[in-house]
Order: C-alpha cells, then structure tokens, then sequence
C-alpha cells in the first residue's frame, strides 16, 4: 500500500533536482503514519495517494528542520542529514520538500491546501516554541499541550480532515479524530523517551530532559514527589545524565506514576478520537489508535 | 506606496505567532524590488498588495535560509538573524515566513498560485546548486547562468508574470521582462561585489570569490588574462584576501574589461527585458530597469 507513496515522493523530489533525490533517499522513511491515515480515511484513489505523498514530504521537510534545530545526530537509528552532511543541506533540503509539497497540493481544493497549509504555517511557529519553552524549566501542562499540538498534532488533525474532504466524509469529525490522535502519538513518544532504550527508538533514549524539554511525563512526577526530589529533578534539568541519574530518573517517573498518568491520558485521548468519528469508525481506524499506544518506538 | 506591503507583511507575521513577529521587525526591509514591480504591473490593487506582501515574505523567507547556508554575519548594513541570535532562529523563522505565504497565496487564482511556488521549488534546487558550486573552482558560463536563473531571476520571473496575470495583462511577455531584470540584477549583484564598498553594500565586499563563488566577472577575467594571472587568481580562490590580493583583484577586473564585460551584458539583458513587453511597456518599468543597473548596493 505504501509502496506507491514512496514512489510518488520520490518522483516529486526527482522533479525538483537531481542531486536533492540523492540526498532524499538517505532519509529513512519512518512509520509514514499519515500516508496510512490518509488512504484509511479516503481509500486508495489517485488523489488520496498524491495528498499522502504530499503530507509525507511535508512531514519529512519538518523533521530536516526540526534536526537541525536540536542538533540531532541520529534520525530513526541511523546519522541524520545534517550530522551525515551539514545543517546547510538539511535546510535547503527541506525548503526543496516544503516548496514541492506546496506546488502539488494547488492541485487540490481550495479546502485542502488551506488546511494543509495552515497546518504547516502552526507547525512552524511550533518550532520557535519548543526552542523558547526549552531556554528555562517550566512545569507547566498549558504550555506542553500547546506545544505537542502545533509541533505534531496540528499536521495530523490537518491531514485526516483533508482526508475526510477528499472522500466526502464529515472534514471536522476527523478533524477531532486526527487532533486527539496526534496529542496521544506525541504523548507516547514523550513517555518512550523514558521508558525506552536507544536501540528500540532509533535515536538517543533520556534525551529529552537534557534537550531542556519539560514532557508531560517530567510535569507529572514533578507534581507527585516531594520537595527533595523536585529539587534533585530540577538539578538534573539540560544536564548529561550519568548511570546513578538515569536509574533514579526512570525509578521515580514509575514510583510517582508519572508514566502510568501519562500512557492513561494518551489512552483516553485515543478513545476520544474514535469517538468522535463514531458513525464513520473502521477497523483499520481503530488499529491506528491502538497500535499507536501500544507501539514500543 | 510600500507602506501598505509592509503593513500587510507585518500583518500576516503577527496572524501566525507574537515572537515571530518581534524577530520578524528586526529584519530591515531591503529594496523590496519585487513588491514594486508587482504594483508597478498590475496597479495598486487589494489583489495586487497582497500579492506583493506574500512574494516578499517568501524573499525574506528565502534570504533568512541563505545567511544560514552562507553563515553571512551581516544583512543590508546590519547583523543577520543567524548572527544576532542563532542560525537555528533563522531556519524557524524563515519557515514561518515561508508558510504563511504559500497559505495565503491559496485564495489566489491557481495559475498564480503554482507559478509562485514552482518559483520557490527553482529557488530551493538553486540554494543547493549554490552550495555544490562552491566547493572547487569553477569558470563555467553555463553553470553561473543556470545558477543565478534559480536563485534569483526565477522568483521576479514568476512575480512579473503573475503580477501579469491578475492584470489581465500578457503573462509570458512579462515572465520574460521578469526574467532579464533577475538576470541582470544578479550580474550588478555580483559586479558591486568587486567594485564597491563594504559601507556601501551593507555587508563585506569581495566576499563571493572567498566564499567559493566564481561570479561572472570572475569568469570574464579568468577568460582574458595571461596563464600567470590565471593561476595568480586560482591561488586566491576561497582564500581570505589581504590588501595586496584586493587591491589586485579590483584592478585586473578593470584592465581586463571583466567588470565592463558583466556590466554591459546586464544593460543587454536590461533592453531584452524593457523589449519583452514592448507593448506594455510604461515609464515605471523603464526606471525599474535603469535604476537596476545604476544603482550602487
């Protein structure tokens, strides 16, 4: 199913330039969620299959950027393109994946674009947030969802309306769907950041915290422990982490029942997703939630 | 006249986030050449200000990433973005800047609308280009040309055609005037990199052969000195140049005609371009052209 996507992105970028495809093929392509989502929502037409290669693009385009932005070494287990190149090509690659996907998708109705767009433009101001919520420690839940919702749930709320349209079904019934879908995916990424190692992720586990980003799971165990412990946690704060910090890290995030408050939120927000497509609810929409949460990367 | 774009730009900054927007107004204005041309084509219309205020934040957009990709430390007389804060505030913002346009360039007609992003797919492919031709030296016309089409002509190429466009106007004739007026735009670029001044051209002068870039005049040198001034000129290639090498360089370019050479074919470009739109063609876009030629940063 996937096979199409990959090849009409590939053709995309081929359009652009050639030395760009060189540089495209060393990105791996990751889990291509919203490839999926979309032909889920809107079925495997000649238009679904082009706005997922768009949205993949898209999506890749933002993470060349987002490595750059966090000086990212490693990229789904292998070097990332600016650690294997430099941060220059990671930029102009991504304005060639950005500027591409944008071009395809005036091919679309006015609603998509829009939408997609939108979503792009939310995205980025995402970006300067995460950089700017990342300069100081701040224990604050408003802030993070704000930011898990323009960093990745704005893309794939945009993504399964567009969906939705395509296919005449009901644009903000998804629309909820693909939000609390997204939230939930990025809360389950925060929480694997923890849980997880770094052979499983692909990247460095624990990176978070040092990266100066205060995830939901870091706000819930700093609520339910004492003053002690919030002190010795904030210590620890954009610190490298040795053995001793992480062993107590990953101790108390379970004590506290941080990471069982924050796999619970995420759960519920799956369930709210498939609520609120209720009457258009498949098994493959349902797999995308469960499979979500339950992944291990 | 420029008020209202500028206006407009500050608007459509601010509708996206309040921080953008603050790092947004440290960003001095510049010519805005493309802006005017816009209004200079299609009168000053809603339609047109609009227009004018998206292409010149995809220029500003597209200049933030380039002071990143050229780690420049000045811009127009001031510090860069990149250097002021940090490149990775100019890749953000630049996105921001970057979406937005192409989000508001959706309520455009779609003719308009794929002509201005193909644009900046061209220009994105050119920042590559750019990169990979400044890695060995090089006096190649056809590359040089093929080069500055993507990273410059391309983008006032599409505007003047689009400008075209909304006023009913011949669209190729004005894509061709556009064209000539980036092309040589670019060769005086490049030529008041060697003859004027670093107070004058509000960033370091003789910058572009240091940088790796082998420019036209640089080609029409190499083309017309001796074998010793040949090999004296390669052995300055991406050097940083003292007194004596400047003051070499400068004079060359002179005795040799490089510098009467360049400018003489961006006044050919200049008349091609006024040629292009014979029919149309008023007063403004005359002082457009003279002015381009004339100017001196």
């Amino acid at each position: 199913m996937l096979e199409k996507i990959e090849s009409l992105m590939h053709d995309y970028v081929n359009e652009v330039d050639s030395y760009a495809t060189i540089l495209y093929t060393k990105i791996p392509p990751g889990k291509r969620l919203r490839a999926k989502l979309i032909l889920k929502i809107a079925g495997e037409t000649e238009s679904s299959e082009k706005l997922a290669a768009i949205v993949e693009l898209i999506h890749a385009a933002s993470l060349l950027h987002d490595d750059v932005i966090d000086e990212a070494i490693t990229r789904r287990g292998i070097p990332s393109i600016n650690a294997t190149y430099d941060s220059k090509t990671a930029v102009m690659l991504g304005d060639i994946l950005y500027s591409k996907a944008f071009f395809e998708l005036n091919t679309f109705p006015t609603f998509i674009a829009q939408t997609i767009s939108d979503a792009v433009t939310k995205l980025s101001a995402g970006e300067l947030l995460d950089v700017e919520y990342s300069k100081e420690i701040q224990f604050d839940e408003e802030k993070y969802f704000d930011m898990i919702y323009k960093k990745t749930a704005v893309l794939i709320e945009a993504t399964a309306s567009s969906a939705a349209a395509l296919a005449g079904k009901d644009e903000e019934a998804f629309a909820l769907y693909g939000k609390n879908l997204g939230l939930a995916f990025q809360i389950i990424d925060d929480v694997l950041d923890i849980t997880s190692d770094e052979q499983t992720l692909g990247k460095p586990a624990l990176a978070d915290f040092k990266e100066g980003k205060t995830t939901l799971p870091y706000i819930y165990m700093y609520q339910s422990v004492n003053k002690e412990n919030q002190k010795k946690l904030v210590s620890l704060y954009q610190k490298e982490l040795d053995v001793d910090d992480k062993v107590w890290i990953k101790t108390k995030m379970q004590e506290s029942g941080a990471i069982m408050k924050a796999i619970g939120l995420a759960t519920k927000l799956g369930e709210e997703a498939l609520k609120a497509i209720e009457d258009d609810k498949n098994e493959a929409l349902e797999k995308v939630i469960t499979d979500m949460i339950e992944r291990e990367f």
